[in-house]
């Protein structure tokens, strides 16, 4: 039969009498025969519990040390999950990140796997035993623990799913798929049966905060099947009915029925805009920006640099409002005077909605009925970028619910695809 | 400078404070120009709360998912402590068992240390590096974590120190020192500044929970110079000082002092007394009554078996409270018509006290002097049994308390050695 990952999140290992429901899901598919191996993030509140302790002691703690505390939560997880499935006769093994091992570089806290090595795990598969295994962590080439930063456990499942050539790659969650868009701004917003990887990562990095980003850019890689299902479904519900459910990341885009234009509505509050006016208009200034900027790690989301007129342009981009503060502050020090730009110039009251859809590649129109739609709401649109499957509008950060609601109308998603 | 290995308990490590208080000590040592290993245990009550979910799933979970699961607050504890290090400029770094490695058989929850290497933790040192050990567990052949049971951090402490050669093995606990006997119940109780390593086996297997008796038997066998401190003094008290608080545990008797001829008087509550009456005197009895006690996991403490009259003798023995029961079930059950015995009596509410001293293997009339001091107070002695440097005995547990106070008076223990 075939062998699935499944990966289970902190709130659905969040208390014994969960671990045990995860212990019933994981038996019912060992049961059915296929081959088992499952990823369970550390009990919700477990790692920030943790990481708070550890910065008690000291604001910037070593980040090494912080891997070592930071990833028993899931050793713990992985521990607990063996026993709860014993207690129901399934034989089951949980092995930490280095005793699979699954090998990583050296970047304590935000650490990237490099290779997995499944002989242990698969004999143990063979064995007939469900195999339980850290999330979230690895260990370097010197033998020290590392983790792969927050959501890593994402990764980690996808990860093991790809060496271990799985058939699919289960993510069980406490929502029960991607939506529209977000269902507590729009209550008609509808579960997607099927996403692309490529809107899937539209979605994911605009603040659709299924899945881990970096789990996505891993899924589509190495081409993983991945699937993102409720937690809460009772954990005996048939296989085929909790396989119908959630929703499907696709690398091919659907043939055999009609494509919806727009997947869906996503957006990402709490933003700010920077502006460096007056910008020379030559080689490097971009560069010399946000270099800076980078180096005191702020991530930067939109970049919007326009055409320039008489060699001057405007350089504008966004940032989390927890990092505007010391955004401006960067290019106020020693930015501005070595460009010769003008004025610096920001705002920390705006959000970004997107409108995502592979379809758009083929249909035209769909900027022209974004910006109409917000037209008619008296929405002013501040910044606007695009990509090949989707386009971002700057606005006021208050209008950001009713821009959700009238662009998730605006392109019939409350529909289901006919 | 020497190297030296520091071991905290618990409670030492039990808080964000404590653990700053832990390092002030180590940095003390380190910049007084030692080398340092520090074994710390696990945060005080976590242990417990990690085994308390483990045994919510399955009353008797896995062994080895145990170790997983429990292994986990040692490594915090060694990663909170690295950090609480480099924040007052004491360079650090953290191990795991696994990681030194720590050697151990594949006996889950009770794992015995088989090997240390010590070339990592060497370089460390050499380095300048505080290094920080896990105590309670290492690594099994086939690369299992595994843990040495209750208290095992102590055992961890002791054996760092005999595979590294230290010069000395402070085990800093919550007590500050070994004392005459239990000062809750006798106020003049002395603490010792000096006791050899069979008094303190003795003392320690009788009660005297101050160190955990395996570690006390590796501090012999590879004699290993350890002493018992206070974590409770302040953190910068003068190294001379804080050396002379605390009890030193020797390998040789005193050459240039006064040795006391009984060094302590240790006790154990909560036992149970087991008669097998009327059992016949000829080989293998013994073992059949006492085998399947021990299959059943029913610790056995003293066993006595009196000279045989007319080819029948008594065969007694002593277990925890908490056991009485289940040592009886198995004796009524199978082990009675086997073995052709008569009754089977026992009484759960006894308790034991021994006088302990390497002195009284020089010395007559200890045990006339214990016998008459309860007799004095009308102590009635159930059962006796001796070592070369202890005299134990079993009495009804209500006299437990008077019994202390009496022979503590009878033997001095209250006035310092001249």
């Amino acid at each position: 039969m075939a062998l699935i990952v499944h990966k289970y999140g902190g709130t659905s290992m969040g208390s014994v009498e969960r671990i045990r429901n995860v212990a019933q899901r994981v038996a019912k598919w060992h049961r059915a025969g296929h081959r088992l191996v499952v990823v369970p993030s550390a009990m919700s509140g477990e790692t920030n519990r943790l990481i708070g302790l550890a910065r008690e002691l000291q604001a910037q703690p070593d980040p090494r040390e912080l891997d070592m505390i930071a990833s028993t939560g899931e050793q713990v997880s992985v521990g607990l999950l063996a026993i709860a499935l014993k207690a129901i006769g399934v034989d089951a093994v949980s092995y930490a990140g280095w005793q699979v091992p699954i090998r990583t570089d050296d970047a304590f806290t935000k650490a990237r796997i490099a290779s997995i090595d499944d002989a242990r795990v698969r004999a143990d598969l063979e064995a007939g035993r469900v195999v339980i295994v850290t999330g979230f962590q690895g260990v370097d080439p010197a033998g020290h623990i590392t983790t792969l930063g927050r959501g890593g456990s994402d990764t980690s499942a996808v990860a093991v799913a790809a060496a271990m050539g799985a058939e699919e790659c289960l993510i069980y969650t406490d929502v029960d798929g991607v939506y529209t868009t977000d269902p507590r701004i729009v209550p008609e917003a509808r579960r997607l049966a099927r996403i692309t990887f490529e809107e899937m990562l539209e979605m994911a990095s605009l603040g659709s905060k299924v899945l881990q980003i970096r789990s996505v850019e891993f899924a589509g890689k190495y081409k993983v099947r991945t699937r993102v299902l409720s937690s809460l479904t009772p954990p005996d519900i048939p296989l085929a009915e909790e396989m119908a459910s959630g929703t499907l990341i696709t690398f091919e885009e659907a043939q055999t029925m009609e494509q919806a234009v727009i997947s869906g509505i996503a957006f990402a509050r709490d933003e700010a805009k920077i502006t460096v006016m007056n910008v020379p208009d030559r080689p490097g200034v971009a560069y010399q920006i946000l270099g800076p900027v980078a180096e005191a790690n702020v991530d930067v989301d939109m970049i919007i640099q326009n055409q320039s007129v008489n060699g001057m342009t405007d350089f504008s981009f966004t940032v989390s409002r927890a990092e505007y503060q010391k955004a401006l502050d960067v290019l106020g020090g020693s930015v501005r005077p070595k460009l010769g730009a003008g004025d610096i110039v920001g705002d920390p009251k705006i959000a970004k909605v997107s409108v995502v859809g592979i379809g758009m590649r083929s249909h035209v129109g769909i900027a022209s009925r974004m910006f109409r739609t917000l037209s008619e709401e008296g929405i002013n649109i501040q910044m606007i970028s695009t990509s090949e499957i989707k386009i971002s509008v700057v606005i006021e950060d208050k209008y950001l619910e009713l821009a959700v609601r009238a662009l998730h109308k605006a392109f019939d998603l409350e529909q289901p695809v006919g």
